[in-house]
C-alpha cells in the first residue's frame, strides 16, 4: 500500500507546473481541502527556473501562492506545494497527474522508474483548458474496468465549472482526441475558402461521423455514446471554432494551397509541426493499408490537400465521394 | 395512379416560390432533366405579385428564368415553369414540395383539399439554406416506413453541392428542428457572456444531450444515430453559429437580463417571435406536466431566464444540477 494511502486518504502529486498544470493544482486543490477522502496536501513539480529578479520560480510561487511565470495573477491555493526535486515529488504520491509538454513525458517516465509506490494511480492531461478564470468547461475520465478508480479522478477534478465524467471506452476517447485535430484541417480549409457555417456543420458532422466510424472500425469496444461526451462533440466544435489546426488550414486555403503547411508552420507556430497534418498522414496510411481509403473521403481528402496533390477546394467536393459516404452511414 | 405516374415518371410541383422555394426548384430541376424517373418540367406556384415595373412576377420568372425578386441572379433552369394558379399548378403533380411561410401552409392546404391526385407524395421543407451558390450543404429526409418512397425524395434534391440523407426517424428530425432552437438561446447567452469556446461548445454539448434523452423520453421509438445526421449535430452547429435565436439571446445577455426578449424582439426582429423562446416555454411545460424538470436543467435554466426568473449567467451555473446531469447520461 502507499505511503500516501496508509490513512485511507489519496495523496495528489502534479508533475508539470505550467500555465495548464497550475490550472490543475488549483483546481485539485480546491478539491482535496473539500474531500475527505485525499489528503489536503497537493505537491507540483516545478521545473525550475531563475526568474529576472533571481530568485527561483518554486520559491516565489510558495510565497505567493501564484505561479507568476505561467498562470500570474491566479491564487492556486495554500495547500499547493511547489517542489523542484521529482523523485520527492512523487514519493508519497499514490495519486500521479501528468501535465508536462508532450516531449518531456518520455524523459520523465524514465526517471521515475522504481521512484513511484507500487499501487500508484496515474492520470494524463493532454489539453489545456480556459478554466482557470472558473468558466463552464468539461472533460472525460477514460476507464478500462475499475470504475471506483475513475470516480475517484472524476471526484478529484470536478467543481462547480469543471463537469468531469468518467466513460468506459479509452480507446473511443484517445481517438477523438486525435482525430478532430484531423477535422480542424478540414473545418479551417472551409474558414479559408469563405464558404459559411452551413458548409463548415456539414464538414464537422462528417468529420465527426468519419471519427467515430474508424475508431469503431479499428476498435469493437468503442461506444457510439462516446461521442456524445466532451470529448467528442465539445471538443470537436471547441477545436474547430479556435484551435491552431483550424488557423493555419484556413491560412493555407486563403493562400490557395499555394504556400506549403510546413512554410505556413514554420511562420505561424515558430516551427512546431502541426498535429492535424501529422494525424491526417499517419490516419492515411493506416486507410491505405487496411484498403479503407473510399470509406473515409473526407480523412482521405485533407491528407491530399496537405501534402498538395489537392486543392483546397477539394474539401467540398463530395460529389465522387457520395457512394462512398453512405457506406460509413452504416458504421 | 396519378397522371404524372401514367407513364411511370414522377412530375414535381414546388408549392411557393420565395427564396428557399426558388432555390428548391433550380436545385430540384437540375436533377428531374438528368434522372429518367422523372419529368423533366418542374412547375412551381407563385404567390402573384405586380412588380414595380407593372410585369406580374410569374410572366418575369417565365421569361427571364430568374425570381428576380426573391432569388435575383440565379438561373432557375428552363424546365421550371412559374403558374399563378395553385389548382392548375398541382393537379397532375404526383410529388408536392411545400416551401411556403408556416403561416400560409393552413389556408393551402384547405385549398388543396380534393383537388391533388390521391397518390400524392408531399414533402415540407422548413429552413432555408444557403444552396443556392452552390455551396456544400446537407439535409435528412424523414420517413416512416417506406424507404422507396424516401429515396425517390432522396433522389429528386441530392446534388453535388446537397447531400441528402434518408432516415427512418421522423419523430427524432421533427424534435432535432425544434429543440435545436432552445439550445441556441443557450449557446447565444453563453456569446453574451463572452466566456470563449470550451464554455459555448460544453453548452451545446449538454443542450444535444438533453435533446436525444428528451426525444427518446417523449418517443422510443427515436434512434440515437439521427443525431449524427445533418439534421441532428450539424444543424445545432449552424444554428448556434448563425442564426437569430443565438443573436437576439446574445443581446439579452449583454444586457444583463434587463431587456426582455419581448422588447429585443421587437426591436431585432420587428416584432416576429423567436422560435427557441416559444420553444422553451413550450418544453417547459412537458417537463414540468411529466415531472422532468430536474432530468433537463438546460432547457429548464433557458426558459426560466427567457421569463426574467434567473439571470443570464445561470445558464452556466451547473453545479447544482450535476447529479440530475448524470441522470440524462444514462439515456
Amino acid at each position: 500500500m502507499a505511503p500516501g494511502a496508509v490513512s485511507g486518504k489519496s495523496k495528489v502529486t502534479i508533475v508539470g507546473s505550467g500555465n495548464w498544470g497550475s490550472v490543475a493544482a488549483k483546481l485539485i486543490a480546491s478539491n482535496t481541502i473539500k474531500l475527505h477522502s485525499f489528503h489536503d496536501q497537493v505537491r507540483m513539480w516545478v521545473f525550475e527556473e531563475t526568474l529576472p529578479s533571481g530568485e527561483k520560480l518554486s520559491d516565489v510561487i510558495n510565497r505567493t501562492n501564484e505561479n507568476v511565470k505561467y498562470l500570474p495573477g491566479i491564487k492556486l491555493g495554500k495547500n499547493v506545494i511547489a517542489d523542484p526535486d521529482l523523485e520527492n515529488a512523487v514519493k508519497d504520491a499514490n495519486m500521479l497527474v501528468f501535465v508536462t509538454p508532450h516531449q518531456f513525458m518520455d524523459g520523465i517516465c524514465k526517471k521515475l522508474v522504481g521512484k513511484v509506490n507500487k499501487d500508484v494511480e496515474a492520470i494524463s492531461l493532454i489539453k489545456g483548458m480556459e478554466i482557470a478564470l472558473e468558466q463552464l468547461s468539461e472533460a472525460t475520465v477514460g476507464y478500462r474496468e475499475n470504475k471506483d478508480i475513475a470516480e475517484n479522478w472524476v471526484q478529484l477534478f470536478t467543481t462547480p465549472y469543471f463537469i468531469v465524467t468518467a466513460v468506459q471506452d479509452v480507446e473511443g476517447i484517445e481517438l477523438c482526441g486525435t482525430l478532430k485535430n484531423v477535422v480542424a484541417i478540414a473545418a479551417g480549409l472551409v474558414d479559408g475558402l469563405e464558404m459559411g457555417n452551413n458548409t463548415k456543420a456539414a464538414i464537422m458532422r462528417i468529420g465527426l461521423k468519419e471519427m467515430k466510424a474508424l475508431s469503431k472500425l479499428l476498435f469493437s469496444s468503442v461506444k457510439d455514446s462516446t461521442f456524445f461526451e466532451s470529448c467528442g462533440v465539445a471538443d470537436l466544435i471547441t477545436t474547430c471554432l479556435g484551435g491552431r489546426n483550424r488557423k493555419v488550414a484556413e491560412a493555407f486555403a486563403k493562400s490557395g494551397g499555394k504556400r506549403s503547411f510546413d512554410d505556413l508552420e514554420a511562420e505561424m507556430l515558430q516551427g512546431q509541426k502541426l498535429q492535424g497534418v501529422l494525424t491526417a498522414r499517419e490516419v492515411y496510411e493506416v486507410l491505405s493499408y487496411r484498403g479503407w481509403l473510399e470509406l473515409f473521403p473526407l480523412f482521405a481528402t485533407v491528407h491530399e490537400i496537405s501534402i498538395g496533390h489537392l486543392p483546397p477546394l477539394a474539401i467540398v467536393k463530395y460529389s465522387e465521394y457520395k457512394p462512398r459516404l453512405s457506406l460509413v452511414c452504416k458504421l
